[in-house]
């Protein structure tokens, strides 16, 4: 199955290993810039949070943790994992729809990665659902 | 880039519009059947919950969304979209890392649907990181 890149983010994390564990730090800024085809997926954007998903182009290909062989990657977020897709929940703290900039709070990614989607978080869709 | 399945779940939905909006009910029941050869991924598995990662591979590529036109599918959690990657978590009733097999509840894929990936939940590898 072939995964097309929408667009790329831009974080201060040269590596994974140097980002923030998901979840404890909310401060580290980034910017996802979406490929001119996908802007127009932007459409509507105002949400106060979205879920980043990406791909970890530099991350290893394992199926068993290398500080626990005993557990397998099913059991962990990390992205070395047979196929490196992430999913990082992150704020926003500023969309340009037309210019395809989403400015990013808690991000995790390695600098220049992949980004593969943007989705609604679970919270927003159901509000979304509730009032259609 | 190239995205391969781990294995394939098996659901009561025949498509996605047959299922349930995510996080409105918990009863759907279905069993994510691992390939052999990313079995080993499962070792050590003890999760109560579980992020699936699929691939709606019959939805559509989409960039606003049907109902609504003036919004983009990036706010949105449909299965329709350029990259069909959904990410649903899931309660886990049983595994058999054997067997590779996981009974989960709250499913919302389409019967068949290729999985790409199953990752902990961010509670849980938040309680991993705290305890190592």
């Amino acid at each position: 199955m072939q995964c097309d890149p929408i667009g790329t983010v831009h974080t201060p994390f040269e590596t994974t290993s140097d980002a923030p564990r998901q979840g404890f730090h909310d401060d580290a800024e980034g910017v996802v810039e979406i490929d001119p085809a996908y802007r127009e997926g932007l459409s509507g954007f105002d949400a106060d949070r979205v879920v980043v998903v990406w791909w970890a182009d530099r991350a290893d290909d394992i199926l068993t943790l290398d500080r626990d062989p005993d557990r397998g990657v099913f059991t962990s977020r990390s992205p070395a994992r047979p196929n490196p897709i992430c999913v990082t929940e992150c704020s926003v703290r500023s969309v340009d729809p037309t210019a395809g900039r989403v400015r990013l709070g808690g991000v995790d990614m390695a600098d220049g990665s992949p980004v593969v989607d943007l989705k609604a978080t679970l919270d927003d869709q159901c509000w979304a659902a509730d009032s259609t």
